[in-house]
């Protein structure tokens, strides 16, 4: 699945290949976010104008809403949605987490109230396979207990027990179901919270009952940024080369850009189109808040530097006066722009890595991004 | 500015050119609004997709928000959206009589408090077309008096007083102010609500003005279908050949091919747009309500006659979904298809007509169509 091109000299970063039924991921990459099956605002044309090689989507909400026997009828996400490129499937165990009520956990799966109409669900690591079969996602995350933050050791370490214990469930259950259409992966989660012993063990146990890919969860959930990258410090060492490795719900620009040094291969976040629909638009210099009077008059691009359809033919007067006004256009242009700067941001990433610049590029770029992580 | 290439055979029907500075336009052609200076949903990208020949857009809006300052240091409309384009605004009469608080008529103009913030505003036809002139649209119409519907003969007739005088004034001040740019045409709206004695005197008094196009306005204001296409029955015969007639604010499908076929050319209306956003669709076998349950598990196009991207690459299963969960990208779909409907309509009433088949062609789409106007 897996193809390791190249290990930049001077950094940890690396280049890579992602094989799969749906084409080839170059690496490392970003996946724009798409919950409802669709990356708010934008359509399928509009990603592929982008250049983005995969999309994200949401177990726990396609579960729901349209539900399996919909998508089962259209023949996977692939079929209701049109979408011919690689997409990859969380499990829907951080939204059971963040966005369910009364959600009740044991060993045996959890329990959980529907946000949108408060039915009773129970998700099983087997079950959650199963949805992601019918899903025919061409990567697939198991059910994992993600521990909050702030967490105490003893709570963490339920979860790495849980998450190891529910990876192993999903394993074997994923080895018994095949998938008539398209290969599937599956991927294996850290977790661990902030405790090095629990994240080395985690890694360990994961490790070794084995996955197509390793992913760390239980990240960007209120913690210090700096916590969030010690994490990466402790599992880069113990990580197999061979496999690709997923910083789930990562990040800002600068964010992915030091995960890369690191050494990391896969993100995905839905900063680019959130920030989109509340008028906030990516640049390398920082963020440009376009409702912001100062650009009234501003007849420029919104970001000077950017290739992009909306750089090219609209103006921050012009974009701040749709947004202004609510107008969905508004929305649209700013979402498009953020998501075309991200799928750009990891195109440049993999340029510097090919040439062996990463460690000038991520300097430049973190110091020029005004960021606290330079 | 206008040529009159064919008149069908059989029908009304006219097939004809308008030039502007900014492109040529083939008659008979559908107008979409863009009230806030932009289509909603879409984008101008959209637009020119769609083979989209021109764009309407609101001076009452414009002029609230963003303001003429920002329009008038953007370079004018064409600048400020980067439409490249033909672009016709209205007046502004229609919504400050629709939409403004507490206006108060008189011969001089109009005051109105604005319906955003309640400024106070005070319009007069001079004012209208130094507006206007700033915009820098290719076809201006001149602030008029738009009767309601029911309206009694007295006031009928004093709306059609002040058209023609504020008609007079428009030309006047149209004629002293010279546009540095792009040359604008100026057109006269017929008033007379459902009265044809009225309709023939305002059509007389406006014409013997002189203006580049006519209009037929206050209709589609509530009135009867069959009351809106009687004052064509009264207007076509005076209405001069060598002049577009541009029928405002219409309107439904069945309606705008029923009025080609009596020899009106120019056509606007936010019907493709608004529908769109609440999820209904635009074919030539009526409205698809894309939001009712029979369409749940209907993985074929939205229209099956149609060749837009939306009706190539998505189901209504997929569609209803997203319209169902307000995801904007649901909506943008469905108004994509509905613009290009209307476009693509209008491009096969122009081959009709070429085709000396406009007869036919009327008939069999108000049949298919299951239309009134059969």
């Amino acid at each position: 699945m897996y193809t390791l091109l190249k290990k930049e000299k001077n950094s940890g970063a690396r280049r890579g290949r992602l094989e799969t039924d749906h084409g080839m991921i170059e690496t490392p990459f970003f996946m724009p976010v798409g919950t409802n099956a669709s990356v708010k605002c934008l359509t399928f044309e509009d990603l592929k104008e982008v250049k983005a090689q995969i999309e994200l989507s949401n177990t726990y909400h396609l579960f729901l809403r349209p539900g399996m026997e919909i998508i089962k009828a259209a023949g996977g996400l692939h079929g209701f949605t049109g979408w011919d490129r690689p997409i990859l499937t969380d499990s829907g165990g951080y939204q059971v987490f963040s966005l369910a009520r009364l959600r009740k956990i044991s060993d045996e799966g959890v329990m959980f109230r529907s946000h949108i109409d408060g039915d009773s669900h129970f998700f099983t690591p087997e079950k959650v396979v199963d949805i992601e079969r019918i899903l025919g996602s061409d990567m697939i995350m198991p059910l994992d207990e993600c521990a909050p933050y702030p967490c105490d050791y003893a709570q963490a370490e339920k979860s790495v027990e849980r998450t190891t214990l529910w990876a192993q469930r999903s394993k074997e259950h994923f080895l018994k179901t095949e998938k008539d259409a398209n290969k599937q992966y599956l991927f294996g989660i850290i977790q661990g919270a902030t405790y090095q012993d629990l994240r080395l063990r985690s890694a360990k146990e994961i490790m070794r009952i084995g996955f197509d890919g390793y992913a760390i969860g239980g990240v960007s959930v209120g913690e210090p940024v700096v916590e969030m990258f010690k994490t990466l410090d402790w599992l880069m060492p113990v990580l197999p080369e061979d496999r690709p490795r997923y910083f789930m719900g990562i990040g800002l620009p600068d964010q992915i850009v030091k995960a890369v040094g690191q050494g990391m291969d896969m993100f995905d976040t839905c900063l680019p189109t959130r920030f989109g629909r509340h008028g906030t638009a990516f640049t390398d210099e920082g963020r440009i808040i376009v409702l912001n009077a100062q650009y009234a008059r501003d007849f420029g691009p919104l970001d000077p530097a950017c290739q992009c359809v909306v750089c090219k033919n609209y103006t921050r007067s012009y974009i701040r006066h749709l947004a202004k006004l609510k107008e969905i256009t508004g929305l649209r242009l700013i979402t498009y722009h953020n998501v075309h700067y991200y799928v750009n941001l990891m195109q440049r990433i993999r340029t510097a890595i090919e040439t062996d610049c990463y460690q000038g590029f991520q300097k430049e770029f973190l110091v020029r991004y005004n960021s606290d992580l330079a």
